[in-house]
């Protein structure tokens, strides 16, 4: 029987199970698993736990709950632990391939005072889009794999495969602990792996799936600049101390120009230079400046060309300022001199930035231009977390059978792109279990993933849940 | 019977009246009356409705909470109501002088996540200082009044003057709407009105009480930079947008250099030269850089001589950088691109500073900025509140009568000094009453005004009730 016979039965089981899959994942959205918020830690334990049952009712075995130890600092809780990464495995015939499949649990913070229209955890279905943080990162997709053995069994469709499972709690801050433990099991629990399949990003746009090949890395650091012992009233004490947001104000200023060029010497020339082959993959895909508009939602973007944008996005790093910890960040006004403060900013990395050389560099920079303020506030720049880019082949086994599945359910061929975003584990998993990794996105670009009413489509979820099955058919139809 | 006959019966009830004033200091501060916080402006209200019970209870009369309509734009809520203006008279003898009394009932905003040791609004003794926002600015002195009228009712001591009470609660957010009643109010309300006492500040040290002659003005502002439509994943959108964030800290970058020299043309020019006789006065004052770096909690001061320290903090304009609103401001790392930031920021005016000419600096200097940096987002710089500086005559009448209160009770002359801060409306009575303003201080240097962990020290809440006390017996003692 042709994969595409097998696959029948099961796609009306999916059709037909829609209702638990929302179910499902409305229960993953209404825990807050705000891996950044110590405050909310034990939410994202709940969450482990959440997994873990689900796992084992759906005829799961050897699910391990992974301690991962304390948090090392910069933490505000000496004795934070890290979540468990949550391992399991589907399926045990020495006769079929083995698939690896992560996902992460963990969520960005969302506030409903942040303007969502929504309360941000609580799923809603609205005009055919599932609106609720987590939704398209990452919980629709680790949804979609637990959906997918349970449309197996329902069905009755035999799995294709042995699912290795690996979810980790800590993505979305630096997934600590994460790398130490695949290069530990690699030849243990995920022993005898022959592909890893991620599905934790987004199509390019809205109308066309895409397989994705390349990440860019982040390096995220902050710079603390504290002065007072407490903070000040600007009456009192303005114009006769040096003031910490002043000092701070005017380092982050020299990081980045309005055009978004990085500032810091020496980062774009470690940049690999463009190919003539690398150019012309960027003339096939399918974009234009309208969809990064209608994204962002506005029409301020620095590049009109849809290759200048694409490179710019993929392929050549930048440096984004987030935010300043412990100013004043209410409405109105407030007469106040913070008296300690911290900038956060990061830059996304890209082949064959050097990590390590990027931070002495970073380091070096700011500590110069901070030295030429003469200030007696005290200074610090450190590196908050970091995750290496990532760069794969797009035509192997492994993409093979995501394209065809890709085919099969959307009627299309993929477009073959990288991401600007990181998914910093990407890197470990190929070089340390020796094996292919492809990305296989099951949300669209405009899902708002770390933004305000972030929601997956509908369709998404469900022919993701398709998607996902029929590249596990594909790939275990193939020689082992 | 000498002013200091009368004064010693008064001075025992005092004394024995304590724990009921700081029991009255107790219950005003655990009303949350920020008027900075539209979602807190009914605990605003409720604060006016505080004051008005204790009035009648004390015997005031002609007691009016004044309705000053709804609160001009930039507001949040288009139909936010401004709190009332508390006026209240106590004593009606036309052989009397009049003292005209103002003090605020609002507050800074304060939450315990700032670091404050205690709940902010649980007013709490520790090693005899009171704990609590507003304890020194402003509930505690507006208390004192109370209190000074309790002492004589208890104690059967002849009210020495007419008293005219006007307590606002919209000083910490440009004091909106006082300024007019005061003018509507001048031949009506505040007829004959022989003197104003403002106790609304702060001794410039710990060691030696302060009268008050000079205040600097205050202009707030506030640059807005707007791109997207919703915060974005900086992954995705980096390096492809003109970030909002990118634009306003090189904006702000520009605004003070780190010796806080104001950077912005034409300011300093508009600044009086210093005389000599100015010069002579600023020589007497006891003051050191220790007392600043001990108020400081750091030592970072700009400079050490203590003519510079003070000139620098009285009769130079300063300007500093508040914050940002929009941008992360959170713990840990959020990998945002924010769509809307705020950015906030005021100067500190002096003589001869024109308030609207400096308004015009402040926006063409800024407009020319953002102009540089060819940016697409949309931009807008504007004025939240504004207040002029002030200055005044020590040596007449009213500065005498307070001179003799302060010796009485604390055994030495006080200083003459002038504020960083600004009380807007000092100008305001001065100007529209025809008569001089003192500014007569309750607490000290050390308060931490607008600040974490502001306090009050008991005994200067309790001298500070016999000193308004006293000023009253001396000035009214004077000739009508």
């Amino acid at each position: 029987m042709s994969v595409e016979e097998t696959l029948k039965p099961l796609f009306k089981e999916i059709e037909t199970l829609k209702p638990n899959f929302i179910e499902r994942l409305k229960t993953a959205v209404s825990i807050p698993s705000v891996s950044g918020d110590e405050s909310l830690r034990p939410r994202v334990f709940e969450m482990a736990d959440f997994l873990k049952r689900e796992l084992t009712k759906l005829g799961a075995h050897d699910i391990q709950l992974r301690d991962l130890g304390i948090q090392p600092p910069p933490v505000n809780d000496p004795s934070l632990k890290l979540p468990p990464i949550v391992l399991a495995r589907y399926g045990d015939d020495s006769s079929k391939k083995t698939v690896l499949v992560y996902g992460h649990y963990d969520v960005q913070p969302a506030l409903k005072e942040d303007g969502w229209s929504t309360d941000p955890f609580t799923l809603k279905e609205i005009d055919g889009k599932l609106y609720g943080r987590g939704s398209t990162d990452d919980k629709g997709p680790v949804m979609g794999w637990l959906n997918a053995i349970e449309a197996h069994r329902q069905s009755g469709v035999e799995f294709p495969v042995n699912l290795v499972m690996c979810f980790e709690g800590m993505e979305e801050s630096g997934s600590l602990g994460l790398e130490e433990l695949i290069q530990k099991e690699a030849k243990k629990y995920f022993n005898g792996v022959d592909a890893v399949c991620i599905s934790d990003n987004y199509w390019l746009g809205t109308k066309k799936p895409v397989l994705t090949y390349g990440l860019r890395g982040c390096n995220y650091y902050q710079i603390k600049v504290q002065g007072p012992g407490a903070d000040l009233h600007s009456g009192v004490f303005g114009g006769i101390i040096h003031e910490p947001m002043t000092d701070l104000i005017s380092v982050m200023g020299k990081l980045v120009d309005s055009k978004g060029k990085i500032l810091i010497p020496g980062v774009s020339e470690m940049v690999a230079p463009v190919t003539d082959k690398e150019d012309e993959i960027y003339e096939k895909i399918e974009f234009d400046v309208d969809e990064l508009n209608s994204a962002a939602g506005s029409d301020t973007a620095i590049y009109q060309d849809k290759k200048q944008i694409l490179m710019h996005r993929w392929r050549f790093p930048s440096l984004s300022l987030h935010g300043i910890e412990g100013a004043f960040s209410g409405g109105g006004a407030k007469t106040v001199i913070p008296a300690k403060v911290t900038g956060k900013f990061s830059i996304r990395t890209v082949p064959d930035m050097d990590s390590a050389k990027l931070d002495k560099l970073v380091f070096k920079y700011i500590e110069e231009q901070f030295a030429k303020l003469k200030s007696p506030n005290t200074f610090k720049v450190e590196l908050i977390h970091d995750g290496n880019y990532w760069i794969s082949d797009p035509f192997n086994e492994n993409f093979t059978a995501a394209k065809k599945a890709t085919k099969l359910v959307w009627g299309v061929e993929p477009d073959l792109t990288r991401e600007g975003g990181s998914i910093p584990i990407t890197l470990t998993f190929q070089d340390e279990l020796h094996t292919s990794v492809l990305l296989l996105p099951m949300g669209m670009g405009d899902d708002g993933a770390h933004s305000i009413n972030e929601k997956l489509n509908t369709s998404n979820y469900v022919n993701g849940v398709k998607t996902l099955a029929s590249y596990l058919h594909y790939y275990g139809a193939g020689e082992k």
